[in-house]
């Protein structure tokens, strides 16, 4: 098992990630940082619009300092909007270029999942740290392929885990490390939506790898993995389709169920075929607590059997997990969502998808 | 299909278990009933000792008015306490008898699963009405005997699904029948706990037919149907039993999915690990409902999205189980619960195994 996903060190994550809060980190870090990381968008889709620029802009430790694009006019746009020189627009086959401008620190790869190792090799070959949106890749082979270039190259690799930044997820985190209603004994997790549009890239696995296992359902896999501390076992899945034509060649809903080696039971749900699950509960000995909803953006707030909320104040976790990428890169200290945690969730996946298929319980080593 | 588990029923239905609730009745029946129902209790376990015998001294149509056990000092235990005659006392050898005591009406079979059509056969066979509880049977053939035995008979066959007589679960039927928060999508559902006494015949597939799902899955599997009005299409189902010294033949733990002809998606688990699932959620096109907890006893509550609660004042639901079976038999109406309803779900739960053992979706006729 990889050490940084032991219970231990989630626990030193936790107090890791309120002190890089942005709030937080006013009061810690009197003085303005020396320099400001560069990070370049690589992809400018909706999330990449919607989501990341915007939090760049409430960064302390970042700022947009390029764009990677296969679309001139959206250059045009963020150019204009963001004031990113000329020098700083690139396009995928130029990435190489990257490593003649030193204004940019970090590629953040907002691309489609099958597209991330191509980028992010790019990137790691031109001598700039990664984070990567999840699911990594689409393979375990592709992660592993990520993981050695950025090595090969001496940066950072972290995936988008923005989670792991979040204080109502942390809150749950600490009430089961804690053992506040005892032990664990099961999890339950689901996340899916509705979604819309049946041409974009999420339907088409070459691109998306998957369906929602991939896309939110890994949201749920991570919760029973950051909230149990444990690695599982064993998973079994069953895909259920019944849109076949929507969903020609990915499932459209998925449960599955995995056993960790403590005897904590996981079972899961995702689904593409409705909106409104977007949860998980933990079981213990002498009670329970969770997150309804668990995984947006904002409005995470939760339960706990004694009646208590869980509702801490919530933050921008893109800037959140940008600047503490960004300290980890200005402290040359490991990020606490490395490749090998994308690798391990991309490894759990592909063994629910080999379940699904085969209707057996596969084990994990 | 059954035409009683259509929408239009359970509607139906619903106002029917508001008038037959003991609160309701003694406005709607203000003359004492003509005459009660004698009940014979076939077999002494916990159940009719902690639940059945105190619930029929609360019943306004019923009296225990016998007693069937296989141990001699049970029967004179039983006897002191509740004023039974010799002559209304059997064993399962002398089950035949009954057709000779006017003052037994019904036989309320509460013997392990796997012994449920041997008991309930013998009372039609001896002219009793049978209320015999869930699961039916171990096996869909077992079921079909006593809807036979019954029928050849003329006498009526009710299973024990006494949530179908509960308010708080009649409220989220009328919930999801009047659409107040849309169309269904989705229903999530689980009922399990941690089984004690290894020796217990729970655990022995030959008198339970199987684990957790059987013995209480089966609420959840309810759950899915009153909720959504429908049967469902297809199943697939995952079992997973990490004790193979406790849990030799059957399933420690399940979790299980149903497609039903409308779309709507439902996800279920069962367990005898851990306790405190107890519960489902609906979740329809603007909004959510459910019940935590959902099948006991008592202490039936749950939540809607809208922030409004579901906490209908409880009742002896045993109570109103066998005064609804009683005024049946009065009024020689059909009963809401007879033995196709515990056909259907023996059925389902086939499918269910059968899909855990092959790894297939099964497809429900």
């Amino acid at each position: 098992m990889n050490p940084l996903l032991s219970r231990r060190h989630f626990l030193k994550a936790s107090t890791l990630a309120t002190a890089s809060l942005p709030f937080a980190a006013k009061s810690l870090f009197a003085a303005e940082p020396k320099r400001q990381i560069g990070f370049a968008l690589c992809g400018l889709g909706s999330l990449s619009t919607h989501q990341i620029a915007p939090a760049l802009q409430q960064t302390k430790y970042c700022k947009l300092a390029g764009i990677i694009t296969g679309t001139p006019d959206k250059a045009k746009r963020w150019q204009a909007q963001y004031n990113i020189p000329d020098r700083s627009v690139y396009s995928y086959d130029t990435m190489a270029k990257l490593a003649d401008n030193p204004d940019i620190d970090v590629v953040y790869v907002v691309t489609p999942n099958g597209l991330h190792a191509r980028d992010t090799i790019a990137a790691a070959k031109a001598g700039k740290h990664v984070l990567c949106e999840k699911p990594m890749e689409v393979s375990p082979e592709k992660c592993q392929q990520m993981i050695d270039a950025c090595k090969a190259a001496g940066k950072q690799l972290a995936i988008g885990y923005r989670l792991h930044f979040e204080p109502n997820n942390l809150e749950c985190v600490r009430l089961a490390r804690e053992k506040v209603f005892g032990e664990l004994r099961y999890i339950e997790a689901g996340f899916g939506f509705a979604i819309g549009d049946p041409a974009q890239w999420r339907l088409k696995k070459e691109l998306s790898g998957g369906g929602p296992m991939m896309d939110v359902g890994i949201y749920a896999l991570q919760a029973m993995r950051y909230i149990s501390g444990e690695e599982p076992v064993s998973v079994s899945a069953i895909a259920n389709t019944l849109d076949t034509v929507k969903f020609r060649d990915i499932e459209e809903s998925l449960v599955w169920q995995m056993n960790f080696p403590s005897g904590v039971l996981a079972s899961g749900n995702t689904t593409y075929r409705f909106n409104g699950i977007n949860r998980y509960t933990a079981n213990a000995e002498r009670g329970w607590f969770g997150l309804d909803s668990a995984y947006g953006y904002g409005g995470i707030h939760g339960r706990r059997s004694d009646g208590e909320t869980i509702q801490l104040p919530g933050m921008d976790q893109f800037a959140a997990e940008m600047d503490d990428f960004a300290q980890c890169i200005l402290e040359n200290r490991p990020t606490r969502v490395p490749g090998e945690e994308g690798l391990r969730d991309m490894k759990i996946i592909t063994a629910i998808y080999e379940s699904a298929r085969t209707g057996k319980v596969v084990a994990l080593g």
